[in-house]
């Protein structure tokens, strides 16, 4: 199979006239400069696939529920307590229906890959299921559903704050010891099985929900897949740890454990220049969740600081509250833009764009952080690809990164989408949005009734 | 005419089962708690049409254009040069063809009336054309064409720079004198007759760009009509004010202008304390461009303060460098989570829902701006009304101001749009996008060749 582009962001730059060929849902050949042949598919504008590098995705039932004031000041902290009532009536089909629409939704974005950072591992009750991976399970189902390539993490969560301290009873269908855990990576592994292009690693919560000893116990289980943790979201969570520790989150958790490549930091929207520092020198990137970072009220995170020291980044849907690849990135910009009065904060040098410049940002940064091999429109890697329609009004008379710009920050809209090689959305509807949805409205009536 | 809604936002707060009969683009008659009848059109979920308080529509054209860093650090002031330079190729023509397809994409996301703040009056070379109405009528023609409401704006722009400042070459087709203006108003008088629902009102620029007595010149051109001007949306603004009168800007306004609830303050990022309860007493409201502030590094504007002052807002899309009427109001609330890291700021206390409340103070205070003498799904309004569809997967099973905050903050969509009784959009989709689109698209290349 092969598909003819008018333009293409290949890993040396933008090219016209790109003809990609496909076989076996990997990039086999790229050619610049080309006719289209009879037989192939002619489209737009190529990207390549953006990897999210953080979801929850049963979080995208509750999508917009939690916008409604409380008591007093409303934070992440009250936010996360309506979490727990949510997340206290979702059972593995409701989560494989949540799922599979939210995984719908990332494909329809631009994103080709999923990070699913996996908690909820028991029973309403906090019983663990006959089956470690009844849960997983409905995560596998669902990314195969939706043809999305899926990262599992499940995550390691045994306590409620820095210490050791007891979990909470919102926190009960999270928690196990080391031994679980280690049955549910098993597990995990076992329902990977058969999925095409399926990546395992692993994910202690956070420095809130793992001791030191329980980190290194855990660590070898992840082999050679990837290594996710929350860091330093909330400036509570570093008053926290310092008043246990006396270090900062990002620090203790460099000091204390081996992180490097294989590593993602999700949020560190706190950490200070050295903790930066640090971060960039270790090789881990940081996942940066601009909308959920907005919408829980967390801060901004200095990243001009990081990308000027080296450092990597990937971006993440993470709540889902809204999902929005472009949006994200859109995001991470405005964000920066605000706290420094400036434009352009991220794009990198004169005559850079924004746009540009943080599309190639995180495809590199979240396929590392995913644990694929290779990433972009290059031969060899699996074909994770973006169409966007070069009539598109928002990119009219557009070429090259100016293309990506409209997309961020313009408006412009995804037209099709492959993963592995497989036209998942088209016209930007999944092939299979609508029964997936059928399934999700059924499933949400049910869970708030 | 009638449509019938499974449930409205009407200003007593929501109801079910709600009719809407329509009669010569007014709402004659609302009914809750009743059946729908034979003829009627069934539709979701209706709200009222938000008002588009700030609308440079010709900025629409060049949408992404400036996210590309140039040497050194990127603000407002060097985005305004390369609007400078986009603004030199816009004849009537191609404003109407770029209008137009702003308008259709306002309609679409829910705006149903545009405040067109027009300083685009002269030919290329700066000279006046021979009828000074050439360029507003190309702003009359595209709203005509998309069916939007309009509240037309024309600009009196003389200076370059506080204390009467010559205009610099980038501003030579917005420049003229009072009498000029006079001239200008009363063109775009007559250019507006025929057009439905129309009104006419003023806008001095900002304090940047009109003297004191040029300012108690052109007030009494407004007539009853409304009065916009830019003001302390930047901060080096601020600091020239002070430099030049020893005051703030907004404080400057209050102090030499008869500000009123037919005023309209556009942006006022940086107003402080003081100046923001002197704006709340005078009845006038703050028109918020929240997209095109964060785009342009503006700032955040003290929303929670000034809302708690008793202060009225409303929001506009400004660059429209995105044009989208919820994601206006999210953005809004995002930037005050961002900055006080808490979360739904603007809700206005317990229970209340941050979009619901959003979304009703920024149609009251928007439609006052624009100068309807009545908004809101009320019987005597016009019938500018927005639905949305019960089984967008976004809204699944909520009710309420629930719906709104799923419209703002989880991807919900809108479906319908009417405008003075005419279904302009159908399916997200406005009745006349293919041509008006083709249009667009014909005229950016002639533009950005």
């Amino acid at each position: 199979m092969a598909l003819w582009f008018g333009q293409a962001m290949l890993a040396d730059g933008w090219r016209k006239d790109v003809r990609v060929t496909v076989a076996d849902g990997r990039i086999a050949r790229v050619e610049a400069g080309v006719g289209a042949q009879a037989d192939d598919e002619r489209h737009g504008v190529a990207l390549p696939g953006l990897p999210n590098v953080h979801s929850h995705a049963f979080q995208r039932g509750m999508a917009g529920l939690a916008e409604r004031s409380g008591e007093g000041t409303d934070s992440f902290w009250t936010w996360r307590e309506a979490m727990y009532r949510f997340v206290d009536r979702v059972d593995s089909d409701a989560l494989r229906a949540i799922a599979a629409l939210a995984y719908v939704e990332m494909l329809e974005s631009g994103f080709t890959r999923v990070g699913e950072f996996h908690y909820l591992h028991h029973d309403p009750a906090g019983a663990a299921y006959g089956d470690p991976a009844e849960m997983a399970r409905a995560v596998v189902e669902a990314a195969r559903e939706s043809g999305i390539g899926l990262t599992l993490l499940p995550v390691f969560y045994a306590h409620g704050g820095f210490g050791g301290e007891a979990p909470g009873v919102g926190q009960r269908r999270f928690v196990c010891d080391v031994d679980g855990f280690a049955q549910l990576v098993e597990a995990a592994r076992g329902a990977l099985r058969g999925l095409d292009g399926a990546v395992l690693g692993i994910a202690p919560h956070s420095l809130r929900a793992v001791t030191e000893s329980e980190l290194a116990a855990i660590l070898p289980l992840a082999g050679e897949g990837p290594v996710h943790i929350h860091v330093a979201e909330q400036q509570a969570e570093v008053d926290g740890c310092l008043a246990w520790s006396g270090r900062r989150p990002v620090r203790w958790l460099i000091d204390h454990a081996p992180v490097d490549e294989r590593w993602c930091l999700i949020h560190a929207t706190h950490a200070d220049e050295e903790e930066l520092a640090a971060v960039a020198r270790s090789g881990a990137v940081v996942g940066l969740c601009p909308i959920t970072e907005a919408n829980l009220g967390d801060g901004i995170f200095p990243a001009r600081a990081f990308l000027d020291m080296g450092g990597g980044i990937g971006v993440g849907s993470d709540s889902n509250v809204r999902i929005d690849a472009a949006g994200e990135l859109c995001m991470l910009e405005y964000g920066q833009r605000l706290a420094r009065r400036e434009r352009n904060v991220l794009a990198g040098g004169p005559g850079r764009s924004t746009g540009g410049t943080l599309w190639r940002a995180c495809v590199a940064g979240g396929a590392q952080a995913l644990g694929q091999e290779c990433a972009g429109i290059v031969e060899g890697a699996v074909a994770d690809m973006v169409s966007l329609r070069e009539d598109d009004p928002a990119l009219a008379a557009r070429e090259g990164d100016a293309l990506v710009d409209g997309l961020l920050f313009a408006g412009g809209r995804v037209d099709s989408v492959w993963r592995g090689g497989r036209r998942l959305v088209s016209g930007g509807v999944h092939v299979g949005r609508a029964a997936i949805e059928a399934r999700y409205r059924d499933a949400l009536r049910g869970l708030l009734a």
